[in-house]
């Protein structure tokens, strides 16, 4: 994540993983989601303030989802079934089930086919939002499974040379396992950022980026520029850009690696895609690949360690130390916040204390 | 493509899509190749030409695969085979054969298995280069499943931060079907822009845009540059960025992507990546979906003509006149060149009449 959009550490209070999981499984339990589901779904949220994604964590997804509950939006006890099968293939409909709790049985029926099979693949329609998308692709490291997720949300990205949104920020992940190094975790939206930055960079009044967005009519705005204020003119639309900003700079690439994730979590769903007339719903894909149905495991896994290294030390460029590699930073997250606590926003923990009030759940998150 | 890479209209030489065939056919049988593989080969160049994908046709490519046939590099009677088998799973040891012969076989294992079991997916090892990815993935078309292709390349790209590159610029390809419209078919480096574009831009006497290629040091050049002159200090180096160019953009994303290529078509094929010290090959990835193994396959195209309806129909930005979908210019291209011939630089028929004399073929390009 951009320092910008870190919460500032004279801001910051930290919390304890034990007793936030505790707060959000009780949370669900409250919205009417079947306790040995509650568990599942702390999980997934958890996971990503663990790993540093905040964006997907507590502090910006629960109350959406309490929201979607409370509003009927969301099913809190879908029944969820398999529409079509093959060895290798289903298809689910969710029945209208939060993705963070229906998309890991999705994904542990893909981990089972490809143990048997060698790959399982799955897409689900009529859900809704999946969380962090690696969170099910990671799924299937423990069983030597590299796992990979995709999930078509509603439009809010341009395609290239478009002035109105037709496609969801609709993110990719995949994750494969190494020996001794961390495992490798990519997870990004096919936009040039994620949707959220907008929002943040209002809330922290910071400008946005050059070919983060575009203007009103389509043209992408390629130097800094204050975020939008609904209700409020001002040149930056709400308009994401594909990875890439511009034609010139590859922008057609990342508009078609989000068509792809319409086409694979959407289409292939039976679901319908993003920007479908009327549909709130998010369609979404995962799928395992057995490392052992291609190779010896073992072999493969020191490969990754080799291969993580030899972009580990790669030489920096200019004004940096060091190279990353896709799954470093969460991993050093992790190690950090398992110590030393996550750390949110006054702001939200204001909003648990609230929560906790409101639904008459033990508030354990801080002292105060 | 861009337009400042393409033949001008004044300097081009149409070719007829048959007499082309015919020659490259000859000069693959002039190489060694069995009769019955010369026609396929054939047929993956000339495809990339019909469908404008000229960097990937007969002018790019034949001279550097006759080169590698001469040299002993390429094994012109490969004994590829199978090493590793499940329902939906196989791995290839391609015995240093062209990838534009192996692949098509080891995707046509790939469609048999996705007709069994829902999903076919093979990684080729030990193989060289595979021309136009689509071509593949294209393969699955007519048996209505959707394709893929991944092929991890020889280092040219620099991961973010990094001032060495590290990774290929390791493309990434997928088509799905339709029903009355052209077929969805998304084919793109994962760097900024394709590694022969600074030979183009040399070639051509043009500049290289901003955000396309990196310094001495790894800084991404963010403003419009020479082109590298091999043996001349310059400030462009040869070292491409990802796609997303720098770190604010989302050139973290570019790079993980092509990490994904790396993995699924390098490690995963057993044979190592593309930086893998003194490996002079390539790996692959290829699968294919059955589209019937998820839902109704009419109903699928059905809804695929609507989504690329509703992408085409998108309001333009300001200065365009309208919204393309990947696959689209392609198609276009297809038509256009299947009447009017295939537009060659002179210098490339120069090249087919001087080889045709050196391999006793009979010249049948244009008249002269």
């Amino acid at each position: 994540m951009l320092e910008r959009f870190k919460v500032k550490e004279e801001d910051a209070v930290r919390v304890s993983e034990a007793p936030l999981r505790q707060t959000v499984t009780d949370i669900f339990k409250k919205m009417g989601v079947p306790e040995e589901d509650c568990g599942l779904a702390a999980d997934v949220l958890v996971t990503s303030d663990v790993r540093g994604v905040d964006s997907h964590g507590v502090s910006n997804m629960l109350r959406t989802y309490v929201q979607g509950y409370n509003q009927g939006e969301l099913n809190a006890r879908p029944n969820w079934r398999v529409l079509r099968e093959t060895p290798a293939t289903a298809n689910i409909d969710s029945d209208r089930g939060l993705g963070i709790i229906v998309v890991p049985k999705a994904m542990e029926i893909a981990i089972e086919k490809a143990s048997k099979v060698g790959v399982g693949m799955v897409t689900i329609r009529n859900s809704r939002h999946l969380g962090m998308a690696s969170y099910h692709a990671m799924m299937a490291l423990e069983h030597d499974m590299i796992g990979t997720c995709m999930t078509s949300c509603p439009p809010g990205v341009l395609p290239t040379f478009g002035a109105e949104p037709r496609l969801g920020t609709n993110p990719i992940a995949l994750a494969a396992p190494a020996d001794k190094e961390p495992p490798f975790v990519f997870d990004a939206a096919t936009s040039t950022v994620a949707g959220n930055k907008l929002g943040l960079a209002r809330r922290l009044g910071t400008v946005l980026l050059p070919g983060w967005v575009a203007d009103e009519e389509g043209e992408p705005i390629m130097d800094e520029v204050a975020p939008p204020i609904p209700g409020y003119a001002g040149r930056a639309s709400s308009f994401l850009v594909p990875l890439g900003s511009t034609r010139e700079l590859g922008s057609h690439k990342g508009y078609g690696l989000s068509c792809i994730v319409d086409i694979l979590g959407g289409v292939l769903s039976g679901g319908g895609y993003g920007a479908n007339p009327g549909r709130p719903n998010f369609g979404h894909y995962v799928a395992a690949y057995s490392i052992e149905a291609f190779m010896d495991t073992q072999e493969f896994k020191r490969t990754m360690d080799e291969w993580i290294r030899m972009l580990k030390l790669t030489p920096p460029a200019r004004g940096h130390d060091r190279v990353l590699y896709p799954g470093q930073p969460e991993a050093e997250a992790t190690e950090d916040r398992r110590a030393n606590g996550i750390p949110f926003h006054p702001e939200v923990v204001d909003w648990f204390r609230d929560i906790c009030g409101e639904l008459s759940i033990p508030y354990v998150l801080t002292d105060a």
